[in-house]
């Protein structure tokens, strides 16, 4: 067992306040530990050892009912009886409890708890009701609340050093911050960094996330002069445009600050058992992505890669662009290296002229010239520090990667030093692979302590180099506000205020689609042959028939739909079959008429969707039409409303943008005007609570002069 | 150093003959190391120490021109002075002497060589001049040749004992082979391996593969009774028929033993650099694929996960089925291993009633009883081990993975201890995941040792259990001799022997597909109006028109095709405007007359192809046609010729089989005979040598009534 390091007395501004509310939890000036029992190996002790173990520079007060004292500290019985101003509480009574605590917690005027304790909505309804009443406490106190079912909170500021956690050790200092709300994979998380020589400047097990989100956290840390990277682990994404907004302050502008993140549940049955362990609501998987995606958050699938990333990212300078130099001592993990960094995205550029010539100046016959540069196998520092510096000055070269494998003749440390050396002086990143594990110990040692970024396998450093373009690359993207385009609100809110839940019918649902702008053939609802055969000749021939009933939603399976009528007859022949087939499938529709309109030109199909997420509130989808849309997913989502540049981002995320593009010997698409007709179904469903769901199935996009047309659509009303 | 451990004396037949040719190489009685040199630090000396040093149990001769002995052995001028008789030579003179040692090897009667030595292919011209005579040399004397451009090789087996590479150090013992194309990557590899405790049977860098290619070491490594896994890591595939005959060999059977292999080169940029650093041409990477898909080789990405997959494989018994349990302390990494296990194709069970009901006896009341079950963060061992009993009785779970998340209160070690006690009587695999790193550490080292898969993520668990599932699938997957359907050859041959180089022209092509039993519309070339309008009335309206001309390839882009000709004036106008037009737009064109034939029904578009690959032989291609061939890459490569077992897995292979079988609420086509056709193209390109490119692109494959047709062929022919 460490040492037990005492506070010393009366210091109790020892950190400075920042002026954050978030203050209360990472710089308290004094901290109540509140329920904790003497015994060692319990969550209450240990919470309160590590506090009082770590160094921290404020006050800390033990509330422990029936007990004089916990390690030698004067104990309280209730934190009412504390007679110092408190900043913070971490209650750590049993789940039953806590509510009591907290709201003597409130009525002391504490304003910053952690609860630490579970048995809260993860185990249930019932822990769902204690954890509304614990947000309830809050609301009517004042009071943030990191928790329940949570680790606990880290700051390794030297100002503050405090563990206010059931961590096993207080994790080194360092630049980067971790958030998760999973509470035991942050134990893993500290074992397994310090094993890298990683260090964090805060850690934060939010867990339920009752009162402070990472919506909260993303704030302060955009604020913390100790934090440069933000990683995050999330279950559960609860206010999607909030995260957007929120992430998009942090990760973009002057103070920019990337933020990585594993998001668990990315199959539907790990979002069950996410489901099962913590009562979220995973929300889709690929609306995730989205909002990710809009939020600037950099998506990462393990836990692994993250630390990768992070450590790319906070220990080397932003790189100019993609390019990477491979210099390596062995041909295969040369090609391997270099297979992943271009399926990663990263590009392996030629050398120029003075580069090559310059490596063939001090390299041997036998080696490989070309990037990946081939040191050969008995290569010695020399080689390795004479081909690094060749590359790095190459104006084709934005970064560089040193693979070694261990050969009996080659000098490990020397060559971590010469790459040390270099590193000192160079503006672009360098990034180390030596392969291996006892052999290459001390000269992996000898980078790390130099911050040169090391990954057991070279496929590592590729990815990780890939994140960090991904960062790059976000940090110039034009994003905007919600574009608001001119719409007829009022035509459309009389259509969708009449109508009961459900699915509109299609002559309603065009009327608001025509309302907010969307392409819309010229149709009319004809309850007679008559004005059907009128106004077929008023548009002019060929028409198709679409039989209108609040009971029939798919048509077509019910043979409610006639195409290509080419004269007066052929209307007035299908519309009587069309009433009598209908009469005779469909006895119980109601039918108002025939829905009579032209027909629409030839074109790519695609489809516009929109949906009311429980999660994200409205989300987009665009994809290809027709029969492959389920073949091959090639879908995209956003949430609404959208900016024009998201809508032109979205359409080009499909892989059927290359058709529309005319990529494929095709005609050009009328692709601005798809983009305006995303933004204008995004503005629909925003504008309207009550569409729970919309889809146009397809809209037919045109040629440039001819455009685009909606060909069905249906939209589902909610109550 | 190590102690120099040396050999007993006169003991010739420590090591007992399997009677394999490769025992020379993997057996030998006596070594000669030719090229030997004083000086430590150098290839040649390390070798000859690394042979001396590590117990080897034959006799060993140092060659090494004028010195008397080498570390106290005495040495010999040349190979052919050495008095007794020699199995294997390892050759480490430089590349410009090998030629003339090998040459003396092969008098002195030696039948086995390595040749260590690089400078051969790999550099060049010249060099795959040198190399091409030791293969001349190893021809004429009988000599099985490992090398040049390599490593060495390594026999753990106590009754040999031979580290003939340049390797820092033997590795431990163990049932895994590794075979290595890359030298220098093989010493990463036993430096990594031996950090996890992973020991080897063989080890082999067979470097340019001069002579013994991956293809023998897999028949040798069949037979020896030490290996149980093979590991390969290859740069260069040369014979794939040849490697899938032997693959499947070894892969399936009584005696089956996985082959776990990297094949580096998959992106072009990456393959480009295998070339530049072995002279190795990579072949098309999908075609590799499928030559590994056929042959029963596993493929994987990289080092680690082809590791995590040979422990999982070689310590654990073979699963019945792909159905997981997880027991976790920590909800976010089992959410984490289920999303990793579902998406490499594992499934997470329900339990059975019984076993819920003995976890809800065991556990408290907050765990998570389903799949996967959550035993809490406050677990002890009791908890961890009721659960993992009560998981692998239960009938729905073929394996399990338990995590484990350090907390302040867990007991590592005695959990460990808890899960090895199991493991010993369980009759279903069980892996770890010990998540961090000091903290879990003995842990570790207690499962390690009881040869109990331990990965640092979950999810790497999930995927080395989803390669032991496809071990499983690969050995009851039905294989079988290329299919040989009833074919006209003469009819074809007739054709083709008569044909000049370059593209046929469509009749032709036609008469070979239709020899070849493929299914063609009833087709005539017309070389007049009169003849074309003849034709149509014969066979029936409407018809197409296509111009044949030896010149004309892309018909279309000169208007050299006319569909859906209704009448004999719409065939004669026809028939005469695309002759006008021909000759404006392709004067030089040489117009055999028009193609007239049936409109083919509607149905869906798919391509089958054949390719002569440079690598592989004669290739096959099946896939969506149309645009989206393009737009989506759903294809998917065999060699051929093909048993019809093949040609249904090919056709299962594309998303777009959906289609086919009806999914999308289209009609089913006739997939058998699609099926058929795949063989009767693989036949065609078999037979003959001088098609070098086929494309029937698109067939279209029509109702099961209807059956497919050729709607476009291309036939290019070589010299």
């Amino acid at each position: 067992m460490a040492t037990t390091v005492m506070p010393e007395l009366l210091q109790p501004d020892a950190s400075e306040s920042t002026g954050h509310p978030l203050d209360g939890i990472f710089r308290p000036r004094s901290v109540a530990v509140v329920g904790v029992t003497p015994t060692r190996g319990t969550v209450p002790y240990d919470i309160f050892y590590n506090i009082l173990s770590s160094g921290y520079t404020g006050t800390l007060y033990p509330v422990a009912p029936g007990k004089r004292s916990i390690c030698a500290v004067r104990a309280y019985r209730y934190v009412v009886d504390i007679e110092d101003p408190v900043d913070m509480a971490v209650i750590v009574f049993p789940a039953d409890v806590v509510e009591r605590a907290l709201e003597q917690c409130g009525r002391q005027g504490i304003k910053s708890v952690i609860v630490i304790s579970a048995g809260f909505r993860e185990v249930g309804p019932k822990g769902a009701q204690r954890e509304q009443r614990l947000k309830d406490i809050c609301a009517e106190y004042g009071i943030s609340l990191v928790g329940p079912n949570c680790l606990g909170v880290i700051n390794t500021d030297p100002a503050v050093r405090l563990n206010a956690s059931f961590a096993r050790k207080m994790p080194a200092a360092g630049r980067i911050a971790f958030l998760s709300q999973s509470g035991a994979l942050c134990t893993a998380v500290l074992d397994y960094a310090r094993a890298k020589q990683i260090g964090f400047s805060k850690f934060v097990s939010f867990g339920n996330k009752a009162g402070v989100t990472e919506i909260e956290l993303f704030d302060y840390l955009h604020r913390d002069e100790q934090t440069d990277v933000i990683l995050l682990y999330l279950e559960e994404l609860r206010d999607g445009r909030g995260l957007i907004e929120a992430a998009q302050r942090v990760t973009r502008g002057d103070n920019a600050k990337p933020i990585l993140a594993i998001k668990s549940g990315r199959t539907p049955q790990g979002a069950d058992a996410a489901a099962s362990h913590t009562g979220s609501l995973a929300g889709e998987d690929p609306v995730c992505d989205a909002v990710f995606r809009e939020a600037g958050i950099i998506r990462i699938g393990s836990i692994e890669e993250m630390f990768n990333a992070a450590i790319m990212y906070a220990y080397q300078p932003m790189p100019e662009g993609n390019r990477l130099a491979i210099v390596t001592n062995a041909g295969g993990p040369g090609v391997m290296a270099t297979d992943a960094a271009v399926s990663a995205g990263l590009s392996i550029p030629r050398f120029a002229e003075s580069t090559t010539a310059s490596l063939r100046a001090s390299l041997p016959a036998a080696a490989n010239l070309k990037n990946p540069v081939d040191v050969i196998g008995d290569a010695r520092a020399d080689r390795y520090t004479a081909a690094l510096e060749a590359v790095l000055a190459d104006p084709n070269v934005d970064q560089a990667l040193v693979i070694l494998t261990p050969q009996s003749m080659t000098d490990i440390d020397a060559i971590a030093r010469g790459i040390c050396r270099i590193h000192e002086q160079a503006a672009k990143p360098i990034a180390c692979s030596f392969m291996g594990a006892a052999d290459v110990h001390s000269g992996v040692r000898l980078l790390q302590a130099a911050h040169i970024p090391h990954y057991i396998l070279p496929e590592w450093a590729g990815d990780a180099m890939a994140s960090v373009q991904q960062i790059r690359l976000w940090r110039r993207q034009p994003i905007g506000q919600p574009t608001l385009l001119p719409v007829d609100h009022q035509a459309a809110r009389a259509i969708i205020d009449s109508s009961s839940p459900g699915y509109l019918s299609e002559d309603q649902a065009l009327v608001v689609l025509e309302a907010y702008g969307l392409p819309i053939p010229t149709y009319r609802l004809c309850p007679s042959a008559d004005e059907a055969v009128a106004f077929a000749e008023q548009i002019g021939y060929p028409v198709v028939l679409r039989a209108i009933s609040p009971q029939i939603v798919h048509k077509s399976e019910v043979k409610g739909v006639t195409l290509n009528l080419t004269d007066a007859d052929a209307v007035r022949g299908a519309f009587d079959r069309m009433h009598h087939h209908l009469a005779s499938v469909a006895p119980e529709a109601e039918i108002h008429g025939m829905l009579v309109r032209g027909m629409i030109p030839d074109g790519y199909e695609v489809i516009l969707g929109a949906k009311r997420d429980p999660s994200f509130g409205p989300t987009l989808m665009f994809g290809l039409g027709g029969i492959y849309v389920g073949l091959f997913k090639d879908v995209t989502f956003g949430l609404a409303p959208i900016a024009q540049a998201t809508a032109a981002r979205m359409v080009r995320q499909v892989k059927a943008y290359q058709l529309l593009e005319g990529a494929r010997g095709g005609a050009r698409a009328d692709i601005e005007s798809i983009e305006q007709c995303l933004v204008r179904v995004g503005q629909l469903i925003t504008d309207f609570d009550r569409i729970v769901e919309l889809d146009i199935n397809p809209l037919i996009a045109g040629e440039l002069e001819i455009g685009n047309a909606v060909a069905d659509v249906r939209i589902r009303l909610g109550d």
